[in-house]
């Protein structure tokens, strides 16, 4: 038996083989081919693949977003089907044995590195063009290799977890996630919260052998690689003890729970995709206090139309009739961008042209979405929020375009009525100035990751920063507070939506603070829903009140966590 | 006679020859030699000078910063001392007549390819180092061509301006910019407005010929090629009429200036250099509201010693004796790294390791800087102020280290004295929480560059989201008036040091929101003590208290333009 250790991230107990994500995307690793005439042909075929998606763009973008962004598609169009292109590669591959992907790869750096050297700056600028090229072709060349993840239950390995990485996984099989990299508040970490599975973080990966069965220990962050046969009943026992918890949590996810002084606390879900919904009301959910938008354009290569949108969104109006539903507009950029606009790569994606701007900075794209919207609201329970609004201007240019998009839909003799409308808090220049906003919307939901990275200019998934992720500082609380009390004063609703509200010891300080609806992914609905089942909503309160007179988030972190302690004896 | 129409960015008038940047810094363009024996000479020379760069970092890290530091720099010097490389170098540059530095770039980027496909994780690793050493000596070779910069006076021309570029030129020679990117808020637009001199961005400059006389209106953006004689005799008109009326402003310029209504405002300036301390005492300042400390860090090839710092901080505690001098401690990172730090590269810089943050990670550096500047202050005119501090612990930590340092000089018999200590207030936690700062520290100022861009969540250099650099917003007003408040709660002083300290209408609503001092680069003290002689302190605070009410940055520069337009008439 040989344990590891490295950093708890997410907890609970796994047991299943080992499978390195490297083995999935080796893509870029490997030199030589074993067919040459397998290679060839899948490079013909991903070349025309990649042709197709960029003439439909062009054709697209015509109509959707102008002429410029045609231009360039057309342009990266004749790139691929250059002879001088074709030529060398299938040299490359027909008389060194190269791989197909890598055989491109390699001759689009020789083309760059002659471009490079150019005196001509028109050509120079083309650099961009085939850089944009040849990302698109490697990314259908990886999509193609990644349907080979086996279909079998697994701890996922990897260096280091990026989002493009996890998109085209099967998250089914996944049990629990191994990095080398990565912390608490890493794209790992969420995912395996999201997944509610166990994640441990700061291991050496390389020495794990591929199919190995290991033992995970989420909550002690502890790898028991060949286990023996007494450690393994522990853990098949602890497995078990976790699994019935869980059920004992799930006797009241169906109940509109109320605290021991009656007042009513509305659990919503994160939710963005058909299939989230099943598991939402599966798990109980009172509503759906996030719909994120983003899935149904990142998961195609372009734009979806607006009849696309408009019945997703209907499904889901359908499904939640009798119940809430917030729709976030596009929120795009930062670390998620669509693979098919040309989004120029930005020195500070966090702080650059994302969500809501990006919308303002395309109307007619913007003006599709809230056409969809409108027109799927026939149970008129879908609500319109909109994310990262920093400045009056901004809202008010959002909803003129709102305006416009129900005009252009009376035009065409379709009824529509305006829905509530609200913005999300996580700009600090809005949360400090929020009564400002208040007088033009309905409700707000405060979105606690982004507020926390820019309240203490610290982005959360750098580790070297990581510690001002400090989601228990008095500060922070405090700003929360003064949001609510505001809001309230003009009878208007705050939730929270972002992992604070997930986590329990952070939901108690949020519901003391005065917060009225939480909304976090569906899986935790059962247990945040059986603890507050358990508390006085006076004792929250005054948990909340002795917090703000703290000074520091390890403070405030005790004070709570004494606080549960006494709860569960 | 042609006339071209780009951005205004910074005012005032040139005329002078174009010089293109690309013709200074073109090393990395040029591909073939004229001589290979000069070429073999130069490459020989210059990996001799980054051998012995890494020699001395290597020999330097094991006392400084760690064994950890001092491998890395051991195993980059083997790397430039392996035989393969000088071979394949030597080979291209002799048999291929390759130009030096392109030679060596071509070899390290086969070398990064060859490490790239293989499966030894190890030697994956080591491309990080490649590109590091790769990066050293390519520096090496650019700096060594910059000296070529012609000695005239010249209208400098560029795509774009970086920081690192601008690091080597000579700005005597420089009369005006002109690029083709950038925006007002752009390192040029700071470069330009720093050195008082004309600046236009959005100009196509490929089509400007070098060594043409051209002339540059940098208020109304236009940049006049071929002037006729007309037109070239109303510039100088106007040049002359700009340069007397700096005359009329410089007669105030040593006065200790007060309002109508005799309110003294103390003017100061912000300095990094030596020289620019003459500059400061030139134009009139009051003291130095901030000595950025970082140039001694950037210029040289490694860390400044203990004494260097010393010698540097008491030059300028003497040159200053009967005023005050606030010294920053050294803000690092972001954009501005050290070339001899393996700084990681981060995917949100401004949201990273950066200023306090990184001393308090090599807290034996940070010591260093601390005794150097306890040492020096001889004359007790020296502040001490923390950069991008963000909670309480920080500032903890922080003053711990101090602490430190003043024990270890009292260990070896060094009478110092604790130093007035202050925070830069930049970052939007503590703006909001200062009042919990306040019983810790003598004085804060404000930066305003820095929080402006956290506030509004945008990065002020991406010129898709500048419009979010919004120094009228009244949210932010309201936040300075708010912090003042507190601090004068306190008997605190409150002084600002970005960028809105020397906008003449940002500092009046400075001032009339109860700001007590501003700090600016030195050129602009003349016309802002003029300004400030000709008004009231009661006008300036029912200004701000106007700007309290609005709700936009339009409406806010709106109304005070209007004030400013009576004002001067």
């Amino acid at each position: 038996m040989q344990t590891l250790k490295g950093i708890a991230v997410s907890s609970g107990v796994a047991i299943a083989k080992i499978h390195h994500l490297a083995e999935t995307t080796q893509m870029s690793l490997k030199k030589f081919s074993t067919d040459k005439n397998v290679e060839l042909n899948r490079f013909n075929e991903t070349i025309k693949e990649a042709v197709s998606q960029l003439e439909l763009l062009t054709l697209q973008s015509k109509t959707k977003i102008g002429q410029e962004h045609a231009e360039i598609f057309s342009a990266q169009t004749l790139m691929l089907k250059d002879p001088m292109l074709i030529e060398r590669v299938t040299d490359k591959i027909m008389n060194h044995q190269l791989d197909a992907a890598y055989a491109f790869r390699q001759t689009m750096s020789e083309f760059i590195d002659m471009f490079e050297i150019s005196d001509n700056l028109y050509i120079k600028e083309r650099i961009l063009d085939l850089k944009d090229v040849t990302k698109r072709v490697l990314d259908i060349f990886s999509q193609k290799e990644m349907i080979q993840q086996p279909k079998y239950d697994m701890i996922l390995v990897a260096k280091d977890l990026l989002p493009s990485e996890t998109l085209h996984l099967d998250t089914r099989y996944i049990k629990g996630i191994l990095t080398q990299f990565g912390s608490k508040t890493s794209h790992s970490a969420i995912l395996s919260r999201h997944l509610g599975i166990p994640s441990i973080s700061s291991i050496d990966v390389t020495g794990l052998e591929e199919n190995a069965v290991v033992i995970m220990d989420g909550k002690k962050g502890l790898v028991i690689i060949h286990p023996t046969e007494e450690v393994l009943t522990y853990y098949e026992d602890l497995k078990e003890k976790i699994r019935l918890e869980k059920e004992k949590f799930s006797v009241v996810k169906d109940l509109k729970i109320v605290t021991k002084d009656h007042k009513h606390i509305p659990i919503l879900a994160n939710i963005g995709t058909l299939e989230d919904i099943d598991e939402s009301i599966h798990f109980g959910a009172d509503g759906i206090g996030l719909l994120r938008t983003e899935n149904q354009y990142m998961e195609q290569n372009d734009f979806p139309t607006e009849d696309e949108l408009f019945e997703f969104y209907q499904k889901i109006s359908e499904r939640y009739q009798d119940k809430k539903i917030v729709v976030r507009t596009l929120d795009i950029g930062g670390d998620k961008n669509l693979s098919y606009l040309n989004i120029r790569k930005e020195a500070n994606p966090f702080l650059g042209n994302r969500a809501i701007r990006y919308s303002l900075s395309y109307p007619a794209l913007f003006k599709t979405q809230l056409r969809a919207i409108l027109k799927a609201n026939k149970h008129q329970n879908l609500s319109i929020m909109f994310p990262m609004i920093s400045t009056i201007d901004e809202l008010r240019q959002a909803k003129s375009i709102l305006h416009d998009a129900i005009s252009s839909l009376k035009e065409e003799f379709i009824e529509v009525i305006m829905p509530p409308l609200g913005i999300m808090v996580e700009v600090p220049s809005t949360a400090i100035g929020i009564e400002k906003f208040l007088k033009e919307i309905d409700f707000i939901s405060i979105g606690t990751n982004d507020l926390i990275q820019y309240l203490f200019a610290a982005d959360r998934m750098n580790d070297k920063v990581s510690y001002l992720y400090q989601p228990y500082n008095p500060i922070l609380l405090k700003l929360i507070k003064d949001i609510v009390d505001k809001a309230h004063e003009f009878g208007i609703m705050v939730s929270v939506c972002g992992e604070m509200a997930a986590n329990l010891k952070q939901a108690f300080l949020l519901i003391g603070l005065g917060i009225d609806a939480l909304s976090m992914h569906s899986n935790v609905i059962p247990e945040i829903k059986y603890q507050f089942q358990q508390t006085y909503l006076s004792d929250l309160k005054s948990l909340a009140n002795q917090a703000l007179q703290l000074e520091t988030n390890i403070e405030v972190h005790d004070l709570v966590d004494e606080y549960l302690k006494k709860l569960l004896i």
